[in-house]
């Protein structure tokens, strides 16, 4: 990147609303697997973890993506559980099984020992990441903080991993409700913290993803996820007017309560490709800006079926948001694969850009 | 079950939508691995398969849960992957992994050579579990036959097993969405006449399994699951009037389709946890009956718990369904799991029963 070239703040635009060239896109782990020179940097740090711990490691898979594509948006190279590993839950892989922790907490005496961690000892590695990716990326283009969402945390850290049935959590929720809103009430403290230490150490948007609130009956997320966003959105505290640090709330299976998330206070939410975009843009009324929500499979189809799906999303934004493009930040419905195309990737950026641009 | 016992007819009254003494009760997947004595039948069998293929055991294990609680209706013990097993798919199972096809089929090649198979000979083995079952009911309750909806086997033959992601059938669709219809339409064909010959061989009320609709974007499930859902509402052979043999559909993810459904046709809608049951009740308009919704991961709480949950489902479909409990078949959003305690669905049972007959 030299420094002649103008910041691109596309993505900040959208998210305010503002009227922009083209729709802003940048997709979900664009850092990450698929690439051949992720793979290389993950081969020299020697684990996912070791690269995430490490600020230069994760500069440098920060960056990939955006030197192969004209992506609008970069987002820290972490993990969603760096909170619960910081609170001493201990985080580790095993390779194909996704993420575990070696001291779940079951019940509600473990769940009162937790604490808030504290930032920039327990979490600075995370701070000094978003740090050298700022100073690396030289304005360019925005650097977006993020952190797992109460609940999402909760889920892991109930369960000890992932789950298919959510059977540990869902039955604390259901014999045990006052610890697991303990639980929650922890873990959102500690998330306006890491959120606001992340915009002090330079994060231009935060997200927090609620990768499983979708597994709750309504009910249920009314209860134990929706309720601890809307704190989030409330209280992180994150500037005023045109300075304000845009919040986006990303959820899967959130499409049902995308009218209640609108009204939240987040200035932008996410959500996946369980919902027509028009209808997920009619639902939100011009309150937030809408993040999606192409379904990642489309990366598995042809050149020409990809530009066609982009084309389908961005129509379909445009119809329910007045006939109007602003406001919409192109992304998937959730994380890339590793075993999709890098060029793939290319046309969806291509088509997003050229087809917005007209 | 003595002679004398009267029919016990709830479960189809309810279909009908008229007057119940109390809403009827089944559990998806209620014969299954939660149970000892289908554990002890399934090591004399040496298989899920040779339970499943062999007419004497698939009655046996069908009557367990009967024995043990007073449910209202009875289902087959049979696979949702019989059809594409006799089209010469191979279906086999790996311990831990799920189903799995030896000859998966994944381009418009295999797909041309694919057949609808013979009934009464490839799949004599169904038709004769149907007969024996209902000889050994005896009139008691009902029986259930049921068959995967043509998208779900369609998930199943091309990706070749379970899937996270659905990568291979996404493609196809995306790519050659001509060789896909071609898929959906022999698996149609064949539905229809499976579902025919159940009814002839003895079945009361049927019920097909879309069990990866809700894995499509809307515009997708509105090209590749609903209209072939539809066409087996329309054409699938079952009576007239109160001689009518109901058909229910049931669909993982199904919320947002309910209206569209609710109009195809079908007497009764199987929908999961992830929609209050009210709204559905109000998206249904009193067309068609409602089956479900309680998560299965409620038989992981303690038995007050599980009342609270049962009574909660009970009043939100009585309150969008203009304050009458007719029209619901009480059941999960989905199916049982090998680790829930027996004496949590006595519980649950015995709480429909009692709430609804207030």
């Amino acid at each position: 990147m030299t420094p002649s070239t103008p910041p691109n703040d596309r993505f900040l635009r959208a998210l305010r609303r503002e009227p922009v060239d083209r729709t802003p896109v940048w997709l979900m782990r664009q850092a990450g697997r698929y690439l051949p020179e992720y793979r290389a940097s993950r081969k020299r740090a020697g684990s996912f973890l070791a690269m995430a711990k490490n600020p230069d490691f994760a500069c440098e898979v920060t960056l990939q993506p955006l030197a192969r594509f004209p992506l609008d948006a970069a987002i820290l190279f972490s993990d969603i559980l760096t909170i619960p590993d910081a609170m001493g839950l201990e985080l580790y892989f095993v390779e194909g099984e996704g993420p575990k922790f070696r001291h779940p907490v079951r019940d509600a005496a473990a769940i009162a020992r937790l604490g808030v961690p504290d930032m920039e000892t327990d979490l600075r590695y995370v701070m000094d990441a978003v740090r050298v990716i700022r100073r690396e990326l030289d304005g360019s283009v925005p650097l977006i903080g993020f952190s797992g969402s109460p609940w999402t945390l909760a889920c892991y850290m109930v369960e000890g991993g992932g789950s298919k049935d959510f059977a540990r959590i869902k039955a604390l929720a259901l014999n045990d409700p006052a610890a697991l809103h303990q639980l929650l009430a922890v873990n959102t403290d500690a998330v306006i913290a890491y959120l606001a230490s992340q915009l002090a150490a330079g994060a231009q948007a935060l997200q927090v993803f609620d990768t499983w609130g979708g597994v709750l009956s309504p009910a249920m997320y009314r209860e134990f996820s929706l309720p601890y966003l809307e704190r989030i959105a409330r209280e992180l505290p994150r500037g005023d007017g045109a300075d304000r640090t845009p919040l986006i709330l990303f959820g899967k299976g959130n499409a049902a309560y995308l009218d209640d998330l609108s009204r939240s206070g987040a200035e932008g939410l996410g959500c996946d490709w369980l919902v027509e975009l028009g209808d997920a843009a009619r639902r939100v009324g011009g309150r937030v800006a809408l993040q999606g929500n192409l379904d990642p499979a489309t990366l598995y189809g042809a050149p020409d079926a990809i530009r066609r799906s982009v084309r389908h999303a961005l129509d379909s934004y445009a119809a329910g948001n007045g006939g109007s493009r602003e406001g919409h930040v192109f992304n998937l419905g959730h994380g890339m694969s590793p075993d999709m195309d890098p060029d793939h990737v290319a046309v969806l950026v291509d088509e997003v850009h050229a087809y917005s641009a007209r």
